[in-house]
């Protein structure tokens, strides 16, 4: 049985506010739960009666809190809410400059779409990039729709807030590359196997003012080049292919 | 000023029932609008007297129809509702299969979420391709989330709804390609600049029945191999660094 209270403060972390005041945020859903439950610590585990009976090791738990399909209900954020539903605490991650300039980092100016993070994140971690440094602007990973969208992937992969004006200032400017309109061909292009790729906002791309810190303009050529298409890729599409270029890179 | 059933109509179009009793869409913007005005047959064009004051070659068009800001906000659906709504009729396109034996084709086996179709239309236009076959299941194109996540390249690229088997069935089976868990390195496998590449659905990825159809089974590496990752990515992902890689390769 869930407290008023407790549907009152599990309903607030859907919200960025709330989730600053509880430093908590919530995962849904068996494979989700499943896939993150090692890499954060649990701050409550709702679930159903159904699914307690079907996972037993988790009765020795004592933070699991058996609730009714009606109170999951309520503190669900899935248009179809499921059996399990997790309250995380939010890490906090210290940058390590030093370790993060010895890896393949993502570093993301002001995208803004929760969606768009959640998919970045996913394809990060299918490319071996552990490290993702956002501008404070960026969409927030703790969003339920960024965290789901993630697809478990936040287990994996370390995401950071902070200015990246700051954080690109100490990479060395010839390991910064960018995806520009303007930018030098992806393919005829070396591409090292650490380094900081910066993808821009959905509207505006990358800022002006974070343009100097980077050596390497890239550009994803579309085909047959000089033919009209669409303007620009959505943001999720181009960090996709610049990272798979710089993985095939580093195997061939 | 809109009659009931004119606010009605265009909120039917919505709904896919509505799009099909209309035969029409609905598409909203002025950079989405300007970008297919020349592409769909124009039924109405909607726009505030702000709008029509700055687009005045639009005058000449019996068809634009100025509205309040109110009426406005009860047609679109838009978070924030813009100064131009066009309604265009549903093109009908005809299958040329000797024609599509020609290009290279996308074919979407029950592509679910509306954003990915959108996404999956616009990054086919970047790659200069230029026909989808979408089985039934598919969302709709004429979805206004997907028309707007086309970014306008709908205008480009030509989306059919037919039976995947059948469609297959008339192409060379050498010719059809699709990504797979259990594929080869899509790096080490030779792409053709012609065929057919088919992607699968969110969750369960394409269809056992036309498995037979595929005669190369493609995987995107993830990095480094063997690593524990995610367990596949985003369809509109994998899509566009498929679609990039064989446009590398005719580029090489």
């Amino acid at each position: 049985m869930l407290s008023k209270n407790q549907i009152k403060r599990i309903q607030s972390l859907a919200r960025k506010k709330g989730r600053r005041d509880e430093g908590c945020f919530i995962a849904e859903g068996n494979k989700l739960v499943e896939d993150t439950r090692a890499a954060f610590e649990c701050d409550t585990l709702l679930a159903t009666h159904a699914w307690i009976a079907a996972h037993p090791h988790f009765l020795s738990e004592q933070l699991v809190q058996e609730v009714t399909e009606l109170e999951m209900a309520k503190v669900s954020q899935l248009t179809t809410p499921t059996e399990v539903l997790a309250v995380y605490r939010i890490p906090r991650y210290r940058l390590d400059i030093e370790m993060l300039k010895r890896e393949l980092v993502l570093a993301l100016d002001t995208v803004q779409d929760p969606g768009n993070l959640g998919t970045i994140v996913r394809l990060a971690d299918w490319f071996g990039i552990r490290h993702i440094v956002c501008s404070p602007e960026t969409a927030d990973l703790y969003n339920p729709k960024v965290v789901q969208a993630t697809m478990g992937a936040l287990a994996r992969v370390k995401v950071y807030y902070t200015s990246l004006a700051e954080f690109l200032a100490t990479m060395n400017r010839s390991a910064v590359y960018g995806t520009f309109l303007d930018g030098n061909d992806i393919y005829r292009t070396p591409l090292s196997g650490t380094g900081v790729i910066v993808m821009g906002n959905e509207g505006n791309g990358i800022s002006l003012e974070l343009e100097p810190y980077i050596g390497n303009r890239l550009y994803i050529p579309n085909y047959p080049v000089g033919q009209p298409t669409s303007e620009s890729l959505n943001v999720a599409v181009a960090a996709a292919i610049t990272c798979a270029e710089f993985r095939r890179r580093q195997t061939e």
